[in-house]
């Protein structure tokens, strides 16, 4: 029989009514001769709970330790939705990622799947189960000690074992009904995508959607599992939420896809630093060192041998970023002249796939842009994507003018 | 170096206040050179909202699934202990059942342990690690599923452990602070013991004195397992506790070590039942099908070929008792003229090692309820124990009466 991966996050389980809901879900998919993988989360809370139990017992804690806590709301979710598709005469079986077992690194609470051997759970299957509840989030090191792939990570489990069990589709059932072509809470005409393409997601995803793990994106793409997105507290339907697929399953599609944005971004100056071979590597390389996550970086042409160098991060982490430059300056001779920091800055970008094939898209956006007034302070481009930096009190006024000029309310 | 296995229940580890506590007393005895290894069971109330959460889903549960969802608590507590040993600097790290591992059967809710591998631990042990906590209450089946022992399970757990490691004392941190001659909220002149022999808190914990799970001192005694019962609310001292141990150890004792009784008991007499072969199989045999608990058994003599058979069990069992009765009554021709039922007795028992060498000890007690003017119904005795049936009305003026006359207030 085909296979179906179901996943379920923490608000769609969060209580016993809600696991109810989303087992009569299962049970559709079970009806239309599907074997299903469900992947579940912790209820929602738990893991925050467990979380906060850790921080008090240890502040720096044992990463070993607080895996072997920190998974045990999922191992609870499975066994409760193993339990009620049972009441619905369903035959099914949790099961824990060591029994699996989900092969994992031994990052522990970052760790990455390393392999999904299916021959436990196909045995299953073929004795007539028709429901296997995995714990999503865990795995077992080659230890032999229980790990984690870090927040968010039942996503990733269950584009894994569609992978390994290449199943017809991994569907991820959230709060939310899809992705939109922007954030519906600052442009009213936002509008829900019926397909997306996986590059677009990614951009998306990186730039603060937060409907999709990162990586549980990567990995669908790279394995060429369909993804659909959809809402566990809607009707079902054929139709419901959005499908992310490869590039050649859409069939027509707007140029642009959909307008992003970052709100609490920072941008930092050095003025004047010498522009030799290895200056970058010794400004970012401390960076790097001290946590910074450093988003766009521009150099602007040299003068003299002097240039300057720009960069993003998040607001939070401009302390840190300073720091760390101070102390480089002594010892790795990066000698700039002056530091700038404007701490009101956000981001704006536009992600499509069909920029690839169509010009003119970036001077349209800074067009757009040019006539609301909005003053540009840092551009960077990727094939199908176009970032800018603006002050923040644009924000809104500029993610509304881009969504309107390219005609995002309207589907291809 | 010697091992000590340390066991802390629900109450001592209620929350994470408890649990650094409790982590200072192991700290003690690794000061002191042991290597330790701590059993936990789940933060108070945790494992009752987990089984609440499985009967809310399955009323008639699948057993495996209960057994995966109600042993997380446990495995939440052996990870916060080790990761607050680690703060205090003393190399600990957690182990889930099927780590170990414990090997159970496969009595999924009351699995019974088969065997602990030591390797694992010990390697660990030879490394420099000074701490193993274990979760308890569970293990692992031969199919590979996480079973429990039923409730009280991680005093089982510990002891198990304690066989296995040849470990020098298995020490039970609970919330009271030994093993009392009697129950202090009905004597007040009850007095804790130093010292009891296995066959005694057997005896004792049958009869309801619910210090310590049967099965958990059953083992100890097949494995001559010292167990020492403690609290983990008073201060550390050398004496704290009751020390469970071999008769051989216990070098004075008072004839009688403990007066026990038991409240809820209710008495049935059969009236002229047939006195033929197989008469107390075609009784016992549908009441024990039934899940009728009988406890005291009496045959008179027999008269005519009728006798009159009586039986003692929990008061509210009576009814499945009556039910169970008059349906074999006509199946298997039991025969009896009438059934007699007193919903108001009570049991109370005497206990001790030392009436195996001491005559008169039975007529000692009956002379003394004689002389309290209360009227007994049924006598058992086994090789340690007497045990009479009372109208519940006398059950605390006899356990005291008891307790004066057999000196329980003064230690041998």
């Amino acid at each position: 029989m085909p296979i179906l991966v179901m996943k379920f996050g923490g608000t769609s389980v969060a209580n016993l009514d809600r696991i109810h809901r989303a087992a009569k879900r299962v049970a559709l998919e079970v009806a239309k001769g599907y074997d299903v993988i469900v992947v579940v989360s912790a209820m929602s809370g738990e893991t925050n709970k467990l979380v906060d139990h850790v921080a008090g017992t240890s502040p720096l804690y044992d990463a070993r330790e607080y895996d072997a806590v920190v998974s045990s709301g999922e191992n609870v979710t499975a066994g409760l939705m193993a339990l009620r598709l049972q009441e619905m005469e369903i035959p099914a079986r949790s099961w824990q990622g060591w029994q699996v077992p989900v092969r994992t690194t031994s990052a522990h609470a970052s760790a990455r799947i390393e392999e999904i051997p299916p021959a436990n759970i196909l045995t299953k299957f073929a004795e007539g189960m028709r429901v296997a509840v995995v714990a999503g989030f865990q795995g077992i090191s080659p230890e032999g000690r229980i790990t984690t792939l870090g927040r968010g990570g039942s996503d990733t489990t269950a584009v894994a074992f569609a992978a390994a069990f290449d199943a017809e589709r991994c569907d991820i059932y959230t709060d939310v009904d899809g992705v939109y072509t922007t954030d519906p809470r600052i442009c009213e005409k936002a509008r829900k995508l019926d397909r997306i393409a996986f590059e677009e997601m990614l951009e998306l995803a990186s730039l603060g959607a937060k409907v999709l793990q990162t990586r549980s994106v990567e990995l669908a793409m790279r394995y060429k599992v369909r993804l659909r997105v959809l809402s566990s507290f809607e009707e079902p339907s054929e139709e419901a939420g959005t499908l992310v697929c490869a590039e050649e399953d859409i069939m027509e599609s707007n140029v642009v896809a959909g307008v992003a944005y970052s709100r609490d971004e920072a941008k930092v100056t050095l003025i004047s630093v010498a522009d030799r071979p290895g200056i970058a590597a010794a400004i970012f390389g401390p960076l790097a060192e001290a946590g910074v996550n450093v988003d766009m970086i521009v150099q602007n042409i040299s003068e003299d041998g002097r240039t300057d160098m720009t960069f993003s991060c998040p607001q939070d982490q401009i302390l840190r970023a300073e720091q760390a430059l101070a102390a480089a300056r002594g010892s790795e001779a990066i000698g700039y002249s002056d530091l700038v920091v404007d701490r009101a800055v956000a981001k704006v970008s536009i992600v499509g796939i069909g920029m690839r094939s169509h010009a003119g898209v970036a001077a349209k956006m800074f067009a757009t842009l040019r006539d609301e007034g909005v003053n540009i302070k840092v551009i960077t481009t990727s094939e199908i994507k176009v970032s800018v930096l603006i002050d923040r009190k644009y924000m809104e006024l500029a993610v509304q003018a881009l969504h309107d000029a390219f005609g995002l309310d309207q589907a291809a």
